[in-house]
């Protein structure tokens, strides 16, 4: 395999261990510093395929991410779900004590914000990506400093781990979608989950009719949630998954849904992960 | 008037302009550096309200608020919306073409992606909070920085405003809770929305049966957002909206949903202000 895959952050970030989970250890990658330039990476042909952070069960939804896709008419061809575990790392050397200031993004530190409440001490800062803060450390040697990332991270960039699985929901996995210009092509996978947006309006019978279409024809809902319609009041858009076993059913469903719904725009049909 | 009430950030944030809305522009605020400080304030009985973002039409809930209400047993006494109008503000004298780098708080940064592409030479840097780097820049006197803050930050900390309105979506609002330690105290105030939680198995179907229920009792859903349970695969947690006309039919409804669902919690009941 050969392709190019967008990834947001460096080497040694959660989006390129999942690449390497995905698509094999020798991936080819594109370093991307914003979701944005990740999506554009695909929208000018630079890559072909782009692993994007859509939710954790911390934080929720990354719903800027749906903007992205919505906006750039990209496709969802894949899913992809990786516990999540923090590390803190330094110069070898360093021990917790001589720590004065932790960087790392904000998701990060706020998986690890119990572990933190015993060192008072050590100052907080948000960063833009938890591998690139360890490259720097390590690029710098910078001391009486930490990052908050993966092994990974700390093996490439040659830091010490300093106290290892500081995140402190033990079991939180973080979901990653695989996007890409084009649909899914067939490969023999087998297609039982899409990710789709509807506009409604606000009562709560219209939502009503469609989760009893959805439950007609055997789709069973992963995840909803509403975003008010800023320009119509009493208008919402709904984001939502569903698994299927039989395509063409989820297929019937769709067409019923066209004439129920406002907008609907099926982001993608992939193989369910969970 | 001569209650506390915590806000989220410093004076000339958009939490103080939100009680000063909410309160009267005479409100004593106590400053907290981050959410979880705010929450802890109520609880030690430093303050006895406090004012917390809670969703922008942007970047959805923050998810992690809820939890902070409800593993605190927090109760939300109101809500308020505020338009968000950001501006990029910097020392007196200085111009566009001196900025080199921009502090905000991430999501002031987001809502501003679109006017910074036209300075691709600036770059953007994410801050714990957007009136706090306009008082860093007023007390440093630093040159080349700009913040990206709230009018009343640039009159409170004399900086010139640089570029006013700069904020992607025209008509973004961000929508404020009210909370509080004890259950809201009626005031003579119609009482006609409420925000609860609850679990239940990830059918299609028993979720329908929900929404049934709050039709039935003419209960208007105005958010609904689903959570998996890490801990219970196939369960899901809901946080729920709704509006509506009857109390006495909203209490009815919930005595149903606490026999229907699991783990049922009314975070509050309170004055829609939609």
């Amino acid at each position: 395999m050969n392709k190019v895959v967008a990834i947001q952050g460096i080497q040694g970030s959660f989006h390129h261990l999942v690449a390497q989970e995905f698509y094999g250890k020798e991936v080819q990658v594109k370093e991307c510093m914003s979701f944005q330039e990740l999506a554009q990476s695909l929208v000018n042909d630079e890559t072909e395929e782009a692993v994007m952070a859509i939710e954790n069960s911390i934080a929720g939804s990354i719903l800027p991410n749906y903007a992205l896709i919505d906006e750039n008419n990209l496709k969802v061809v894949g899913e992809h779900y990786i516990p999540i575990a923090m590390n803190m790392m330094a110069l070898k050397g360093q021990k917790i004590e001589d720590i004065k200031k932790v960087y790392s993004h904000p998701m990060a530190l706020l998986q690890c914000k119990e572990f933190f409440k015993q060192y008072p001490h050590i100052k907080l800062i948000e960063d833009t990506d938890t591998a690139e803060v360890a490259r720097r450390i390590a690029a710098k040697e910078s001391k009486h400093v930490a990052a908050v990332a993966s092994t990974a991270a700390a093996s490439i960039f040659g830091l010490d781990i300093l106290a290892s699985d500081i995140h402190t929901k033990k079991s939180n996995s973080t979901r990653f979608l695989i996007i890409s210009k084009k649909e899914k092509e067939p490969n023999g996978e087998k297609i039982d989950k899409a990710s789709l947006k509807f506009e409604l309006e606000s009562r709560t019978g219209s939502l009503v009719s469609v989760l009893n279409i959805m439950r007609d024809f055997d789709l069973n809902m992963t995840k909803i949630q509403s975003m008010p319609i800023i320009e119509t009041p009493w208008k919402y858009s709904f984001f939502i998954d569903i698994t299927f076993d039989d395509f063409q059913r989820f297929s019937k469903a769709m067409e019923v849904l066209g004439i129920m719904t406002e907008q609907l725009r099926i982001f993608g049909t992939y193989k369910n992960k969970v």
